[in-house]
């Protein structure tokens, strides 16, 4: 498995595999592998020739309270697992590399960006989309690969891609949850054993808005309240925010139809949690 | 010559030469030809072996107050200039094509478009980042051409490419002058006689300040100086900025060093106009 720290290296090899007739699977992580990480690095795998997964701890998404400085980072460990699920190569650059002074440019995605998590993150979402751009300039594969836990983010870099032309497929891979149904996350390692027991109740309480859903339930503000009764006055669980939302342009719905997104944040203890989960509805 | 109206058609065409081995170069335009844009063609005709040229008149560059719905446009004028220097093919889009609703992403480049005409005209350059960020993934050229006459669009689109590491080669052409020393412009076509006598100033008032560097002044606020003197209290001429800069950063110098940009705007009864000079000097 090749390592290329710089970017220029890193753009010549894509195009020349490229330019050979091969396909070209990115898939853009910040490091600390978990399964989720790893089931975007299969799906790569099954459906490109090369794969590249770019590793990057982009402090330009992080805010000035947040947790840049003790973000996990362990680079032989994520070699050594991406190396078993055949990824090819690591692009690892250093944030003089991809940050050289003065850096003067962003892309900023309105709107959408503004609620839910870009409420409480200022933005953190223009520094997504910034990385994230110069990522697909640098390494211009044929599709890039994103997680479905990251709700928001997958539509964010959606909408980036569709309005400037981007020519990449973006692919979204479900959600990968532990056996009592936490998301997969690398900030889980922040949990202490009591906090990692509380934090299954963020998924319990998306799948009892699920079979409320199920059972016929349509008012969004019915679904919401499920999932509020459930987490709030809940000692060391801290929600931040509840959103039914339409999965396009990221606004409140009313009543339930179309593709919805079911989304949460919530700090568990110290540590910022987010979960989701998309329902389908087809009333007539 | 082909014309490509949708975006999808115009990025398959591009890669498909690209992909047989051709080199493509970009001309990024507004149309209504003149011999600016022709100098761009041609020597994009001399470096390539496939030469395109947008040509789309983008809403997002112009202010509420500016001239959009007046900007001249001639397409079948422009289309037999373009077949005449030898252009392969025009990618013409509709509003509609470049900016369907919702739009809602901006490229954006800070500080250095905070000055010169950033500062009277203030979302201008996003419009044209935004739009030549579109452009350059909907033609992945190898090279894009542009004018120094708009050198401050000049370095804001070099530092966008930088910052974001677009694959494309940007090369800048020299301003192509009127016989009278008027650098060509689509506005110049706004001026009335008299407007367009007067006009002239303009460029006379930059040879002057080249004259007086050549005489061995190196003191900023000298060289801009002589530029007002010529022009200020000028019936008919109302100067809105002098700009004695470096051209790296576009910060003021005080002494001139290196490469230095003396750039001017000013109003020609109802038409704004811009004009340039980039200086080299090399004092020990």
């Amino acid at each position: 498995m090749q390592i290329f720290t710089e970017a220029r290296e890193m753009t010549a090899a894509v195009k020349k595999w490229r330019a050979s007739g091969k396909t070209v699977g990115l898939v853009p992580t910040m490091g600390y592998f978990h399964q989720g990480h790893l089931s975007l690095m299969r799906r790569a795998r099954e459906e490109n020739d090369v794969v590249v997964v770019s590793l990057f701890v982009n402090p330009l998404q992080f805010g000035p309270r947040e947790d840049l400085d003790i973000y996990p980072r362990d680079f032989q460990r994520d070699r050594q697992l991406a190396e078993e699920v055949g990824v090819d190569c690591i692009f690892f650059p250093s944030v003089e590399e991809m940050y050289p002074q003065p850096f003067l440019t962003k892309v900023v995605v309105g709107k959408i960006t503004e609620v839910m998590c870009g409420k409480a993150r200022p933005g953190h979402f223009e520094g997504v989309t910034t990385v994230v751009a110069k990522l697909f300039h640098i390494i211009p594969a044929d599709r890039a690969y994103f997680g479905q836990k990251d709700a928001q983010q997958v539509r964010v870099i959606q909408k980036m891609v569709e309005d400037l032309n981007f020519d990449i497929d973006i692919r979204i891979c479900p959600t990968v949850r532990e056996e009592d149904g936490l998301a997969a996350s690398s900030r889980n390692v922040y949990l202490s054993g009591e906090e990692r027991e509380r934090a299954t109740l963020l998924y319990r309480s998306l799948e009892r808005a699920q079979r409320v859903i199920e059972r016929g339930e349509r008012r969004a503000e019915a679904v919401e309240k499920s999932i509020r009764e459930m987490l709030e006055g809940q000692p060391g669980i801290d929600l931040e925010y509840v959103a039914v939302y339409n999965n396009i342009d990221l606004e409140p719905v009313e009543i339930l139809q179309g593709e919805v997104l079911i989304a949460l944040a919530a700090w568990v203890g110290g540590t910022r949690l987010i979960d989701n989960v998309l329902i389908r509805i087809d009333d007539k």
